[in-house]
């Protein structure tokens, strides 16, 4: 974007109606679609700034905290960059993978880490019914704290994944799309198939699928989910999308074959998930900490897993996609066959031709993330961006 | 503050005789009273200029090193927060919890650390005898580091909570009770209750009761200190912590009885401590490494504190207080009882009524530590502060 | 330096030939003699920029991966201080020390951490044969990156230790005997004493005595490397050193003495190192996980080292130096007999007479490390530079 071009989408976002401030980003399906664009746009727009060489910093000082409650690299990563570039200090918060706070501990945490704090990214993925609930009773314990003053401002929560949703990563996924495709009304009448795929790991999060169901269904696509019988995704996350599909104007087809998914397929997404059932055995076993229960559990999942070899994503089933050119993606790392692993989610030729797709897919998330803490923290984020183009001060040298 | 009342406060400061240029910030009682009260300004500027939105960023590098040897949430944020708001990237220390560096270790670490660096936070509250010990090590190298031309400046070192004092928590303490009763003229004359509490846990830090008489005697306050029998603290704290109430205006009672102490208290502080005999006890234990003879110790402790359930603070406690409404205090996480344990330091209903005032207590210790890093650093803070309400740059956008 | 001495710094750093721009820094020996002067100079006018007040902040955002495979504390301060005088923010990369990523994961970690990437610094030092060849993959797969169009920008890999070379500090050493002796061409036929020394530890990296004798054999001096017997280096550095010795019109001597080794030298540099032999073996063993074979190697290794507890840095050994008078260098931290350990590398009285020295060496660390990032990410340093002393930026204040 040269910089008539980010004026042009600074004068877009301003027409958008959007009520972000003040809000967290933990569930694409509670933004508006115009929020959603709007998230899309201010990306674009940082991402454009930095290309131009103009820094986008907005905070001389101010901290964002980093929070998570499951290892991750590329998520800590995008995270610390979309930070910095707008100019946050992180500072991560160590709880300990295991615990899970409640209550008393949880609202003065919030309020102990908060009082020169922007934003809040949290990664709590690990149990089932238990990281959304948490990042909204952070969200909550915020609230509280600016209502009795406790709070010079609102921090504004971001989820780097939930239980339910994955949203920088689905909303990263699809500003990739509306750049390969040329814009989202092009996604429009896109057959995208998120199927399930093989991995010899066990215990994946469901909220990759989920955000990408919950996510292409607002873009009237054709969405096909796949996955074999038994390895479902929350049941409520599949009504809603299916529901959203309707309403933009696309479908939604849930098969077990991966075959009839890739069938005409535009976009394929095969990526392995823990199944519903086991994820929702596993809390209790968690919380218990009955470590031969996981054990166990593990070992028949694993062994079920086998049965589903075939689920990979490999040459052959790429020729019955659309022109036998459908586009790849991935939240990587793949399990590759043959390269990470004997047999995994993707054949190694197939991966091989699209990597550099999955990386520039990735490389969104920073921007992503960056667009989310903006609109939480701005009331009128277009005359932010408006300032910052004005302002025209050099990020290098 | 608006932006006259803080160029007020700026001539305030200026007229205070203060020598904390290149010093350090380890005991408030090595202070004297106009560089207590130099420290509160400044918190109270730095607050008032972030309120305003003007930066009160004076770096636009440095390093500002995080040693903890012992875990922390709410200090390890307050001082990154501090750090960042005056332009400083912290830079952990990770030493390890065990290992007491002595020596030439200590010697070459604080150079090895400091070479870009401009303060140095330690934690060091396991060992009593230690702790400051180390903290003055540190210093003592600094010096020589400066004066031997090896180092470009002093970096300033604050106590971050040491086995004798927590200067960051009892002045952030003493800032709120500044706000709350409308200046620190006012707490002259009001009585405060230091009382040890019950809790379930063992082996908590003297350093808190002891900052907190420490610093109440500066003030003309007339404090109780009450504790079962047993649980003293350091004796040379208590004494000059009544050498210094008779000083100030004010009285020290040492008494047995927590409804003597909370009788007619104008403020009461009920937290729990390890004994000091424990304490010492535990020294030995800890260096060799002895973990039967520390669960053997922690296992007579706990028993020993069980005899004192009754020391909680209730409502019935709260009603001997004056007018029954004295202003509760905790540096937290409070044990609650009913809500963190079975039988704590506090019962839910008081909790939950003070709960605010106690986040808003906290809310203070990032400027306390900001404050004390600006006066260790700068020979002239007074001209530093309004430089920068001169430069009025905005923090945000 | 004062402003104008800087100027003639940057004048002289205009007339250099250098092809830096997009280029790791992995070995010294890989640099031209102009682009290691180059590298002097844009550390001496960082540091004189910082002395004279002058902020030498270039990024205005960016991220510093910062990437130990091996513990740290000075090389990581040092790391973390140059990053942030260059207004980088450093994020960690914990990859655990003992995995050795190949392949497809280091090809997309590098890709993966490196959106917003400015630098990466890379300590791998463990495994002989493996630390140099992980920086190189990490380099080329950034290359790759940004061949593809993923990457906006090549991030500069610098080494911060790798088995082959430790350049950050030989650098950082030779920094400081330029300003010791008066200038780098001073070097010119002053002897240098490379030695091994003993210590009551095992295991330590040869990639210290390996950038001593790879970069003094650039500057004409006249080097000792001296071992006991089986105490080899990599044979191909001690050949590649001999030839740049020869090269640039010095000499180069490898004996079996100490005392040789000290006689009439200039400069002595002794400090303890595993046998190359030894590292070969642990290579195996470390990727076996074989702890009891690594158990029997270090009983063995340490039975041997204890042959050559003379090899001690002593008053005596001092005296056979020119005027008695050797400078005495050592990366820290040194074993100090009867202070560190029983016996060791060097006498008390000796370290205690060069301690200062030895900091001021390890002072210049961070501003090479700077350099080196510099001149990695600017085709014209000079500019960069000059274009800072112009801005005339405050760094405080």
């Amino acid at each position: 974007m040269n910089l008539n071009e980010i004026r042009a989408r600074i004068e877009t976002l301003k027409n958008r109606k959007i009520g972000m401030y003040r809000k967290d980003f933990l569930l694409t399906w509670e933004k508006t679609r115009d929020e959603i664009d709007a998230t899309f746009d201010v990306a674009d727009i940082l991402r454009g700034l930095r290309d131009a060489g103009i820094s986008p910093r907005v905070w001389d000082s101010g901290i964002a905290v980093s929070n998570f409650r499951d290892n991750s690299t590329r998520t800590r990563f995008s995270y610390s960059s979309a930070c910095d570039l707008l100019g946050l200090y992180v500072q991560d918060l160590d709880e300990g993978k295991s615990q899970i706070a409640h209550g008393e501990t949880v609202r003065e945490t919030a309020n102990m880490i908060s009082f020169l704090t922007e934003a809040i990214g949290i990664r709590d993925d690990m149990y089932l019914g238990e990281g959304d609930k948490y990042q909204r009773e952070v969200g909550k314990a915020l609230d509280d704290g600016v209502a009795a003053g406790v709070l010079p401002d609102r921090p504004t929560v971001v989820n780097l994944q939930s239980d339910i949703d994955h949203p920088t990563q689905s909303m990263a996924d699809f500003l990739h799309l509306a750049h390969h495709f040329g814009g989202l009304s092009k996604l429009k009448g896109k057959k995208i198939a998120m199927t399930w795929a093989y991995s010899p790991s066990y215990g994946k999060p469901l909220s990759v699928p989920q955000g990408i169901i919950g996510l292409a269904s607002r873009f009237g696509m054709d969405i096909t989910l796949a996955h074999p019988e038994g390895y479902d995704l929350i049941p409520e996350v599949v009504e809603l999308s299916k529901k959203q599909a309707k309403e933009s104007g696309g479908s939604f087809k849930h098969v077990n074959s991966m075959d009839e998914a890739f069938q005409g397929a535009d976009i394929v997404y095969p990526k392995s998930w823990a199944p519903y059932d086991v994820m929702l055995k596993r809390v209790p076993l968690l919380h218990a900490g009955d470590q031969a229960g996981l054990k166990d559990l593990e070992k028949a999942c694993l062994a079920n897993n086998a049965k589903f070899r075939d689920w990979e994503c490999t040459e052959q089933k790429m020729k019955l996609t659309a022109g036998g050119k459908a586009l790849y993606m991935h939240c990587l790392p793949a399990d590759i066959t043959d390269v990470s692993c004997k047999a995994g989610e993707v054949a190694a030729t197939v991966f091989d031709r699209y990597r550099d797709d999955t990386y520039r897919e990735a490389s969104w998330k920073p921007y992503i993330i960056a667009a989310m803490i903006l609109l939480g923290k701005f009331q009128d984020p277009a005359k932010v961006l408006a300032g910052l183009v004005e302002r025209n001060r050099k990020r290098v040298g």
